[in-house]
């Protein structure tokens, strides 16, 4: 089965964290809105009130019939299929509830530059983006990758849950690429606090598939349109 | 088994989409943080470096030995145990879809009071929270709202995924009543743009067990400290 992943074609934004699954595991997949006519079949798609649900929002994923979105739940059904996850129902609800996690973070990393919502320009927010900023790097960013970090810290590792890769390190692997390119200053100061995620970092980008991926053109650069967006003005 | 639940003992907030699962359910649980010394507890639980992963942020719940996280993915644990879900992988990832969409609006309803952030009061950033309040109202209630509309008004109903009650509808009823709480007036002139999600509202609050639970002291009065906050500001 070749998988149809849909998605806004010129982002990595949410997506990205279901290409990166999906590298890992070597899957077969169309990134189908890049295709000639793709971006039209997406819409298409979340108009399509024979689907049941219709997705919400982009990311989705197509297998055979099956219409999957929203990427926390992509994930739990490519997880057990391409070993990204334990086989036990226990071990899967853990990985998924640290990809939960991963999720509020990323509403929280999108609210740093839109805090008056998403329906607003940044340019018309700047201000309450600058002190949401300030207020995302003392409080937030600590709380969130300093939890992620005692995890990994007193785990037997390599990987987050153990030996095997899951897509949890993955989405980790993705944080942090964002951190550093949204935010280069702060990033690099906060680093200090975070070398078990810092190692594991290194250690999904150096995977073969992951590396292959990322010097493909299959990987869309880092943009002010996606998640992680680089404003100088956020970044003190 | 008796379940453990752990929440913030004063606030529905989060806490309270698992509380209706469990009520709806007739299951046996303790509400165990509002008991004596239970908010010490899971705050202990929270440190506790012996489980794996420890919960980033409450509620959770304890089952015997496992501790779950994450509202949707303790709602995911139950809704196949309790028949509050489809037996079928594609149907509790169907259902867990629609939740997952549901926790991105309750994101959103929160950021509504605090856009600058969860750290800082509401009444240091009132100016923020209504104009934020003012496009969530424009623009993103009608679209969350719409959308869940659109799928019970074309399902057979009496449910929004059929004959059955799901932890979905039991979450949609809690959206409605919280919206009617903290913007009165704003959600009376919406809901005439959603009358089956008004129908699926009123169904679930007949239920014997809901409605039982709705005039007991288990549930918590809505308060400005929850998710749903009625600040008259925000009501315009």
């Amino acid at each position: 089965m070749k998988y149809e992943l849909f998605y806004w074609p010129t982002i990595q934004g949410r997506g990205e964290y279901v290409r990166l699954a999906l590298e890992e595991a070597g899957a077969e997949y169309v990134d189908a809105a890049r295709r000639k006519g793709g971006e039209k079949r997406m819409m298409a798609m979340m108009n399509n009130r024979r689907l049941d649900p219709p997705p919400f929002a982009p990311p989705f994923l197509k297998a055979n019939k099956q219409v999957i979105a929203q990427v926390a739940n992509i994930l739990l059904y490519l997880g057990t299929r391409h070993g990204l996850a334990p086989k036990s129902e226990a071990g899967q609800l853990r990985l998924h509830q640290l990809q939960l996690t991963i999720t509020d973070f990323v509403v929280e990393i999108h609210d740093a530059h839109h805090p008056l919502g998403p329906t607003l320009y940044y340019e018309d927010q700047r201000p309450q983006a600058v002190k949401r900023s300030d207020e995302f790097w003392k409080s937030r960013v600590p709380k969130f990758l300093g939890y992620f970090e005692d995890i990994a810290a007193r785990g037997g590792g390599p990987y987050l849950d153990g030996r095997r890769v899951s897509y949890v390190d993955l989405s980790l692997f993705q944080i942090v690429e964002g951190l550093r390119y949204a935010f280069p200053k702060r990033t690099k100061r906060f680093e200090r606090n975070i070398p078990c995620l810092v190692a594991l970092h290194d250690r999904v980008g150096a995977r073969p598939n992951i590396a292959a991926y990322l010097r493909s053109e299959r990987r869309i650069p880092f943009n002010t349109d996606g998640i992680f967006r680089h404003y100088p003005a956020l970044d003190r």
